[in-house]
């Protein structure tokens, strides 16, 4: 007997209780409804994350939680199979809609913007594993994803009296393959909680930002072998030029410091491998620029030009977007030409486990909290200290590092979990945490005196409200 | 006629209108007590600058205010010379006291321990040069100055198998000379801010801080010339052992991680000049290391061996005295073993003018504050906010650096002057600086969620207490 076959769109209808809980692994499409409450751990928490898998593929889920892939639990899946997924499930082209070639995305992303996507994972999954699956990397695109040919594909290194030009293939056997492992964050990541004031921007949570081990190319090498004299003084600036563009052919560009690019210590690459398998067209296929510890808008996706200047790009990523001001600047007041490119990141750490307004059943007067901290710069995470009494009490977090290449504090550029056993009192609480680097700087305590009106760079300590119960 | 004899004590006594003011320059001493009012500028401030330098030698002084070094200038003080100062002006040695060979030091200090000497300089002349005269750098020793005879002085590099001794000459000839401009400071610096709480140490105000240009040989030139392979991935940490020791002949010593000696970034050099002349004695004559971006500790003074280890330096300072806790540890509590050492500092800024107590006349309701602010790491300021409104609006101070060596910000290892002019409203005013760095990392608003037992790292906003009159 032939099972029937289902789209995409069909399967993302049966994303709960009343409509049925359906999947697709690989090919496969199973209805899981009467599963979920025999799924092993049967406990709340996993039933919320196979809830969130609903509706959807759940191969990244799986990659995540890698304790599936054995042929018991596939044996337990062929059970609930009940088609196949359909081989043409992408919507037809909208040939009026630049966006129209975008990728498939799993409907778990929290959605900030459709046009260009920009997603964020949710919070209960960032945590859960060290390197974030590339199917949960938080997604923030500027402009439609470009088609990219990976054999025609040219990067071009023009540098005023010489140029080259690199193909993929010349890329991978041209120059020594080095991977880093890097944490990758959004200057908007967390705005949300600077939304009690006026901002101008996508509404992220804490979740744009993930990290992953990029391989590629180092731009050192690249630039020397394209003839590049890194004593000249004139040449402040390496730029990065994308393949994505707008309806007026203006595309995505941003640079950084030549010292950052050109430094042994910087990791700067071009990367062509994202977690080892060839980089997903959100994220930037074939190539993009991975620049470490800075913010996310430098590292170029589906980058098609490196360039360099005594100056800094002129795009207008870089000279009227990725900017920070004062928290008494105003719209009026700004002047973005003064105003310095947000280059390295802050300490920033943030609560994924409890969610926000959580009912709490506390254990020995005990709640476990988890979570995320990181620093830019390549500094590594020295303490995580956690609060449920406003800040009374604080204790210190258990840190976890899965970083094959950080055998030192200063090429430390990629997150930093941790675990923490707080005593909590019933009735509403807050629990706050707050991070601090290798150089000993700490998260500011609240919004208002880091409060800019574009919303970067929320860094404060991040508050969780939940409800303990007697 | 001959003039009579002065010693540097006798001197000291007279700092007063009362008791007449006396200074020294070179090896003529002067009455200049007529002279205060009628110095040009005849300001308040400028006299209070010159009572600070009463009862002492004037040098550093006009090191500082250059303007003085004029043949009129001489002259006007050839007026007021009533002797010379005594060739053998220095106390005579008490054999039973290890610090009776300490070396002179400006009465201008404000000191928190004499034995061991550990000073700074008054606030109000902090920031008046960008470069800190030798005489008015903040002094910070753990023990005796140790004499050293600088011919027959040795540095030893021992790297286990293999061991080198280098004299003064060796590593004025055999290294290439570097020069650094660098702040340092003490991990106390403002630690009198957090004494309402509970905290052990000296307590230092906000000048343990100063910026000197220091010429030496890169630790990495020297470390490869012994032999080092800095490939050696056994080898974690470089250690500095100095020349001061304590009864027990167990001397001062510290460690740094490799990769800050090695990286061509780092900047670590052994220096035999500060500002272009010998070390002076308090500051580590003949040699010294300086550690651009760390804490003070680290910049360890009389150099005796350079060696390289897996673990950190075992010395007291290393282990059981520069590193960071929590506010919830207690001297019960306290884990030396699992807290990690203070290294690269975090961003600060202070306020030099106006002084705390002052009584201000604004001038059209603005009050012009100065002071300075620093990041470690090789860390740019991006921006100083002053407010004089309990930090509701933020003025932008103007900054100013004047470091030769920082064509980049990923190499600003000196700090920045900055001057803000602020409105202020008559009566009691709080005035308050934060800085950000080229990380976007930023003060923390106050001591309570950064205060720990050692008072280490007090960075939090510096706020000063003034009175505006109408």
């Amino acid at each position: 007997q032939s099972l029937p076959i289902f789209s995409s769109e069909e399967i993302s209808k049966h994303n709960s209780k009343d409509n049925g809980i359906w999947v697709s692994y690989k090919d496969g499409v199973y209805d899981i409804t009467d599963f979920v409450d025999l799924h092993p751990g049967g406990k709340k928490l996993t039933c919320e994350k196979i809830m969130l898998a609903s509706g959807g593929p759940i191969d990244a889920f799986w990659n995540m939680y890698a304790v599936h892939k054995t042929d018991e639990v596939l044996e337990i899946l062929e059970q609930y199979k009940i088609g196949s997924l359909s081989p043409e499930d992408q919507k037809p082209i909208d040939l009026n809609d630049p966006f129209s070639k975008d990728p498939f995305r799993l409907p778990v992303f929290r959605i900030n913007s459709k046009k260009p996507f920009n997603a964020e994972p949710p919070i209960e999954l960032l945590t859960d594993s060290y390197i974030t699956p590339n199917e949960l990397f938080y997604v923030r695109n500027h402009l439609p994803v470009p088609e990219i040919d990976p054999d025609s594909h040219r990067i071009s290194v023009d540098l005023g009296d010489s140029s080259i030009q690199l193909s993929l293939e010349d890329l991978k056997t041209k120059f020594k393959p080095v991977t880093i492992t890097t944490t990758i964050q959004c200057a908007g990541n967390r705005r949300q909680e600077m939304s009690d004031f006026k901002t101008k921007g996508l509404s992220w949570g804490p979740c744009a930002i993930g990290t992953a081990r990029w391989t590629g190319a180092r731009v050192r090498d690249i630039l020397l072998s394209a003839g590049f004299d890194p004593d000249d003084k004139t040449i402040k600036h390496v730029h990065f030029n994308g393949f994505d563009d707008d309806i007026t052919n203006t595309s995505y560009g941003a640079s950084i410091p030549k010292q950052k690019a050109m430094s042994l210590d910087g990791d700067v690459i071009i990367a062509y491998k994202m977690n080892g398998v060839d980089i997903p067209r959100d994220h930037g296929y074939p190539v993009r620029a991975i620049v470490p510890g800075y913010v996310g808008a430098r590292n170029v996706k589906w980058l098609r030009q490196i360039t360099v200047g005594s100056d800094e790009s002129t795009s207008h990523w870089q000279m009227n977007d990725y900017k920070a001001f004062s928290p008494s600047t105003t719209f009026e007041t700004a002047n973005y030409k003064k105003a310095p490119s947000i280059q390295e990141m802050p300490v920033i750490s943030a609560i994924s486990v409890p969610k926000p307004g959580s009912i709490i059943d506390p254990e020995d007067g005990m709640v476990e909290v988890k979570g995320y901290a990181w620093s830019g710069g390549g500094r590594d995470i020295m303490r995580v200290d956690v609060s449920a009494d406003g800040g009374n009490t604080w204790q210190e977090a258990s840190l976890t590092k899965d970083d094959p290449d950080a055998d030192d504090s200063a090429h430390c550029w990629a997150w930093t979990l941790w675990t923490a056993e707080v005593p909590v009192a019933a009735g509403k609480v807050e629990i706050i945490c707050k991070a601090i680097d290798s150089a000993n700087n700490c998260q500011p305590e609240w919004i208002g005196p880091i409060w800019n009106l574009r919303g970067f760079l929320t860094n404060a300590w991040h508050r969780v409200n939940v409800t303990v119960e007697n």
